[in-house]
């Protein structure tokens, strides 16, 4: 399109934000409204995407990391011809998949933004899919806003992607100026922001974001940089052609009063047609796969979790081309390193930048890879909101946290996962997992590679005994029974570290004449309620064990277990109930009550008080 | 000191560290011998701080934001004669306070750390409490790792930090090059940490972090910089002055191999004593404070609790001087703007960078202020860890989370916090409350204000009744009974934006024939057993309704306080099980079954199983 034509079609996704705002009575036009003349150069000339095969390898992706300039998005859409303008004007009605912020839910968008600071990490995963795996030419371009950049992801961001010289990559910084409540840090001093890409290794574009012309060449400008990727800083105007609200403070995330005054501003209601250009068709790179050998540990040996882990993790490599694995510079730890000098054409090292970790991750999983992230588990609460926001992408992750609960010894606290499994359990349609043994953790590593979700790992760092056999199987869901009688008179539940101390308890309490049942409750999320619901219906009285705070661990998983079933059997919990301090493992386990003997002690009160009360 | 003493002193420190960490055989001694010259000069000729009285006003800080790096911290408080050589060599043993990584059980310590990219932001706090608030002459000195310049953190503190002009702010950069696993991303590249520091807007010295003299002139340049804070960025060699490990790779996080030939090479065993400058007294600046005048809102009326925070929290502000307000750039959503108006000495704006927010809270806290944090309930998730650490740093933090649950209607799933509860239950010695009305949100904030440890306030977006008297008294771990008769058939335990939606279906349901007592249970954790457990006994059947993911929210509360008393009752739970849309409030409570006529469904429900099996 010509500049004349560019200018009409912004105008048009001006005129469409401001349509949609005024149906919906809400949303943020404004914010669209300063950023279209951007969209609108990029979709008609340099985009290329075919709207009837979203998911093609070759397609450049599009990301709206400033989430809630949607309705340029969904104006964009319009003009695609990918919707209706009837669908356009159900913008935020609940049977609408034209939601507040982009979701996956409508098919031409790979991940959800609306959380700001995000979109940009995430298309340094994209963009690693694409220059790194599919070895195709498609391009990644993030639109961001400016009050994000105040995100220390955003910086994560800039620095890993010149560390992996992401040419492919393009930021647009829409610098309108305003936040939701008034001015942001840098205001309309474009070469701040410039200073500081250039220090992070990126190429950088000045630009006037209304100036069709200008924003043109940026584009092939950026397309044309090799080595680095390029940010395009455009200064522009919020709320732009509308004089009541244009460069106003307090026109953040409203309707406009007077939309059709506006729109006849705006030069009325237009429908021009974008022919948004179709990727020349390219056969994506893959990597051979092959059988699946999982490594086999013998009975008795002692193992650390995360060793195997590492170890199952290259052999899945070898076996499926399609996982990658990424670290946040612990993989001497976590032993993802394994993976990676097996296969190092499939690593990313992520350094300390666990927002960045999960969001190439996340990134990578809606370019089609399968990505295994791995760091301490305490450090995946760095990226909460990055796997809150990947639930609602529907990315499919695998998260390997190491070194969970007290049991890591000497380096105290900080370094100690205790509220991991609380609130991974809580992300939607997630996945929790804690394995005791190696044998058991090979066949759980595997069983995540085929998971629908976010499947959170929980790996140990002291070395644990191999209690199961290595052709045992062990299903995401699952659990099981390690000891079990037709008498039995209470029911140990463990997880992790804490099963080879519940066996040990339940040896003890044999010779007090207790027999206890123990089950290995490896799946915390799904959990085996059918189990749970045996074990409580024959022994009456559970005991739930756990490295862990007390608050939506194990034991208040095995709670609402029983609950959905309407069983009321009595449960104890035994957790940290007290902020750990360093020392060696086994005298943490200790004090926490998590060892074999503070067990048995507590199941022998609980055996007594149930007698008592009965 | 001199020169040729600081260099003594510097390999005092190397030798302490070796020492110490052979004793505990873990620990990062190499991590601490690179920075063992930059604080020999910082703790002998710079460093103001009195340890008789580590809690003075005046005293300087020093934050190990390389919180591994202990063993030197440790070696610096025995040269102070803060600790023996005896208590040195317990380092990381479980009855030591000497903790593998530092917490404030160290009375010379302010804040845990060891958790990277902690310490700079929470140095921002510190810095803007004694510049803004105390206005003090004190000095925040940072020591900062390299690995830990990838976290986006240290670029929300740069960033603030400039912004907020602090020139009593040093952050030193300990650039040894090597991080656990290998090289950082910049390495021994200073120019590109002074390029990025200096596009951040800070003065930036670079030098040989084992030059003494360099070094000292740096702190003094530093001290003598106005409006801007400065990074000393310092070349150094990891493991420096032992041959065998410097500079080499695979040396990180270990204690050395043949540590008394190390000694040696380090000239032996030394005992200088540093005489740590006190800094002069003086008073710190002080707000006055008065009566306390809660808003009063009238029963029937519709207000947002939101709403109810800021006003509370603005006569919070006129009662109490050492309440502050810190928010994420939404302090007209959530309503902090009103204190911000009222009290603008006391308001901090952090823009969207909810980790500074969390970390400058921190710092505020540690230095003795009581600081109230606001955002958006979800993305407090964004700064998870910095409230994990919070926990172990022994923080008062008031965190206040606004647009909680599907209740806040279009914006979407991205803005909806769902498991906030969940996540921040688990927390250490945290407090969770959910307020449904006005008043009672007034009293709960003006009993957060004196509320040990973490306290989250989650309130709403839309507006719900007053159902409420002003003199009415809500206290932490209380509940409130709404209905209650002698022969209750069901309990109906709501919270926030579920209640009023309770007392509907008690009244639907009476109809029926079936009375429901209600129970608003506005404090989650601590949550009042006493009054569920009487219910239980009473109705024998409970209905658990929120808005939140079903996983560790109000239904796990209630089951886990039964189960602690070894109560038996049928535990139904409503919840959000779907990822939800965007839509408008009601039709969104009544998708996921949150509505009145939904509750009452269950309810019945409920009663009719009940019957059939009892």
């Amino acid at each position: 399109m010509d500049a004349q034509q560019l200018r009409e079609l912004g105008q048009q996704y001006r005129v469409d934000s401001v349509r949609c705002a005024a149906a919906a009575k809400s949303g943020h036009p404004s914010s669209g409204m300063s950023a279209a003349d951007l969209m609108a150069v990029l979709v008609a000339n340099h985009y290329r995407f075919d709207f009837d095969d979203p998911k093609r390898a070759e397609n450049d992706r599009l990301i709206f990391s400033k989430g809630h300039a949607s309705t340029l998005l969904y104006a964009i859409f319009r003009s695609a011809g990918a919707i209706t303008d009837e669908e356009l004007l159900q913008y935020r009605q609940f049977g609408s998949i034209l939601e507040g912020h982009p979701t996956p839910r409508i098919p031409w968008v790979d991940v959800a933004t609306g959380s700001l600071g995000q979109g940009l990490p995430i298309g340094v995963g994209m963009a690693l899919a694409a220059k790194k795996l599919d070895r195709l030419p498609s391009r990644v371009w993030v639109l961001c806003g400016d009050s994000e950049m105040a995100e220390g992801s955003m910086w994560e961001a800039f620095e890993h992607a010149a560390h992996y010289e992401l040419d492919n990559l393009t930021a647009i910084i829409d610098v309108n100026r305003l936040g939701q409540r008034g001015e942001t840090m840098v205001g309309w001093d474009l070469d701040t922001y410039r200073d500081r890409a250039h220090a992070f290794g990126w190429q950088t574009i000045e630009i006037d974001g209304h100036d069709v012309e200008a924003i043109d060449r940026a584009y092939t400008e950026a397309a044309g940089t090799t080595g680095k990727p390029t940010v395009v800083i455009a200064r522009t105007i919020k709320g732009k052609g509308v004089k009541e609200i244009e460069n106003q403070p307090g026109w953040h995330g409203k309707a406009l009063d007077h939309p059709e005054q506006a729109i006849e501003e705006l030069g009325g209601l237009r429908n021009i047609h974008v022919d948004v250009a179709k990727p020349e068709p390219a056969q994506a790179h893959t990597f051979p796969g092959g059988k699946l050998e999982l490594p086999r540990y013998d009975v008795g040996d002692e193992v650390a979790t995360r060793k195997a882990y590492g170890d199952a993790l290259a052999a899945l490599g070898a076996a499926r081309g399609d996982v990658v694995a990424l670290d946040g510079e612990v993989s001497n730890s976590t032993f993802a390193d394994i993976f990676a000098k097996a296969h190092p054409e499939r690593y990313f090292e992520m350094y300390i930048a666990e927002q960045q970790l999960l969001a190439a991750a996340v990134g990578l999983s809606r370019r089609g890879w399968n990505p295994f992230a791995s760091t301490f588990a305490a450090f995946f609460s760095r990226a909460y909101d990055f796997i809150r926001m990947a639930a609602i992408s529907r990315a499919n992750l695998r998260l390997a946290g190491s070194h969970a609960g007290v049991s890591i010894g000497e380096d105290g606290p900080s370094q100690m996962a205790l509220e991991d499994i609380a609130s991974l359990r809580a992300i939607h349609s997630s996945i929790v997992l804690q394995p005791c043994d190696a044998n058991q953790t090979a066949k759980l590593v595997a069983a995540m590679a085929d998971a629908e979700g976010i499947v959170f790992l929980r790996t140990l760092r002291p070395n644990t005994p191999v209690i199961y056999g290595a052709d045992e199987e062990f299903t995401i869901g699952g659990s099981r029974v390690l000891r079990s009688s037709d008498d039995d008179d209470i029911t140990l539940v463990a997880s992790g570290v804490t099963v080879p101390e519940a066996v040990k308890a339940a040896d003890a309490l044999q010779e007090d004449g207790i027999t206890a049942r123990v089950i290995d409750l490896y799946s915390i999320k799904p959990v085996d309620a059918e189990t749970l619901q045996a074990a409580a219906e024959a022994t009456g009285r559970i005991v739930t064990i756990e490295d862990h705070y007390p608050e939506g661990g194990v034991g208040d998983a095995v709670l609402a277990a029983l609950a959905e079933n309407g069983e009321r059997a009595l449960v104890r919990k035994i957790a940290v109930t007290e902020m750990p301090h360093s020392g060696k493992p086994a005298e943490l386990l200790a004090a926490y009550g998590l060892d074999a003997e503070h067990i048995a002690d507590t199941a022998r009160q609980v055996v007594r008080e149930a007698v008592s009360t009965a």
